[in-house]
């Protein structure tokens, strides 16, 4: 089975089980619609890419692993997009969770799917039952306090801002990092030495990110652009220009490469992410950074 | 050390572990602010009863338990005061999460808090790994899908609303149940025989609150009154009346009663539910109903 196919099939299994006919429909119906279909699925695909690099022993941890932090990823974009945060009316190419369902509805499914993300890892729990308080360690870090994406978020909140390395870090950069540091552990390996690959990568895809925002169009994107400089957001093209911007992102993922620790499959994670990366920017913007 | 002491205590450690000069501050204050000071915290005071009759021979486990079900209820009441649920602008007394700090902050601090809750069990496990699953499970089910309090807000979402007994199943008594269950799961039991005591009483709470939401003083309640009729909620005495609501509350009381399973401290048990239990109701209240 194809990584891909791997994500989808284990998210869908995942809502799947919490789906009852004594549920309420529409609330299982926005939770569902947030979740697929899915973007780029990145951090999924990096928490097994790393899973793989360390030996895949326990596939069910390593899944359950993928599948909680993409459902912490889902669970944040529909609260950023609520009125009070970015109002945003597109997402992934259709209505936004409010939109579509509306506020209400869009807190609950994300706070559901912060819930189901931790009931996934305990239900996995069966297959390597030890590494569980690892496991729930790094998923908590990654969304909580005081810095994980909550944090991150509520830094837009403070009335002095926040300096925008841990802006990014926080927002982006802590779900990065949480993907390797799981992956790792899910193969049963310390995760610590493999934060620094997700926190970088997940820094270079927030700097791809506000480049996308300014230059790219936003059908191809599946959202509007210009929206850093309408909210007032920290953005690496505002600060440091295009080209600026583009040579952060490139430094940040030599980092990441860099940083990768010793493990039996090393060298194909390393060809795996300088392929995934180049697809940070549509092809135009790639072009123009050549 | 009474319980109240270690309940307080419990949740203020949990906080400061969180808290660090990194994180940012209006956030963190808004958890506190939404913590401290707390209302009457039956559902921790459950919790750790439940243990206690069962033996509590794991009091950290008990401990991250019990805070972890209250964390899980402060999320839930600064979520449903949101202004696209309730729009409640006093809870406790002071003014609301969302009033108090905002709106953004009030969305984050609930999903901080839901995160904190699962980080709490995951901290407690060194002292009782093989119980953590069961823990997990419990605290899940009790606040996700499909039957936990976010489904049962969910519930007013529906275009063709929902049964009266099944909304106060889902939407105060998970929590309840999940108080016991998890209790009794802490002290190293099998939870499932005690879920009828912590549902019927989480529903008896509810009945109460519909009658207190009529009867009683806003002053007294730290809340306004009146909320369900302006609302349009379901509501024990909009369908019931004052006696039916009260007849309601004293058949539950005693179902609760009769459902506890054997165990070391059955009749202390028995003893304090039924004092707890008369605190439902304003003295007032309880006065009309005897």
């Amino acid at each position: 089975m194809d990584t891909s196919t791997r994500i989808e099939s284990v998210l869908q299994d995942v809502l799947a089980r919490r789906e009852s006919p004594d549920s309420p429909p529409r609330l299982a119906d926005a939770v569902r619609y947030a979740v697929f279909p899915g973007g780029g699925r990145m951090r999924p695909r990096l928490a097994l890419a790393v899973a793989g690099a360390c030996g895949d022993d326990a596939p069910d941890a390593a899944n359950a692993a993928a599948a909680a932090i993409e459902m912490l990823h889902c669970a944040s974009l529909i609260h950023d997009d609520l009125p009070c945060f970015d109002d945003a009316q597109v997402r992934r190419g259709k209505p936004s969770v409010h939109v579509a369902y509306g506020e209400r509805l869009a807190v609950l499914a994300g706070d559901a799917l912060i819930v189901l993300a931790f009931e996934t890892l305990a239900d996995a729990a069966a297959s390597a039952p030890e590494r569980l308080p690892a496991l729930l360690r790094t998923l908590g870090r990654s969304v909580g306090l005081p810095s994980g994406i909550c944090a991150g978020q509520a830094w837009e909140c403070e009335p002095n801002g926040v300096p925008l390395d841990k802006y990014e870090q926080l927002k982006t950069g802590s779900l990065f990092a949480a993907a390797t540091v799981i992956g790792a552990e899910a193969a049963g390996r310390d995760g610590q030495p493999w934060r620094t690959l997700g926190a970088k990568l997940g820094e270079a895809y927030q700097v791809a990110d506000d480049i996308r925002d300014v230059y790219a169009d936003a059908e191809d994107l599946g959202k509007p652009t210009g929206r850093d400089e309408a909210l007032d957001r920290p953005s690496a093209v505002r600060e440091l220009g295009l080209e600026g911007a583009k040579a952060r992102l490139n430094t940040l993922v030599e980092d990441a490469v860099a940083s990768i620790p010793q493990c039996p499959g090393r060298d194909q994670l390393i060809q795996l992410i300088r392929s995934e990366t180049k697809r940070f920017l549509p092809k135009s913007l790639a072009q123009a950074a050549a």
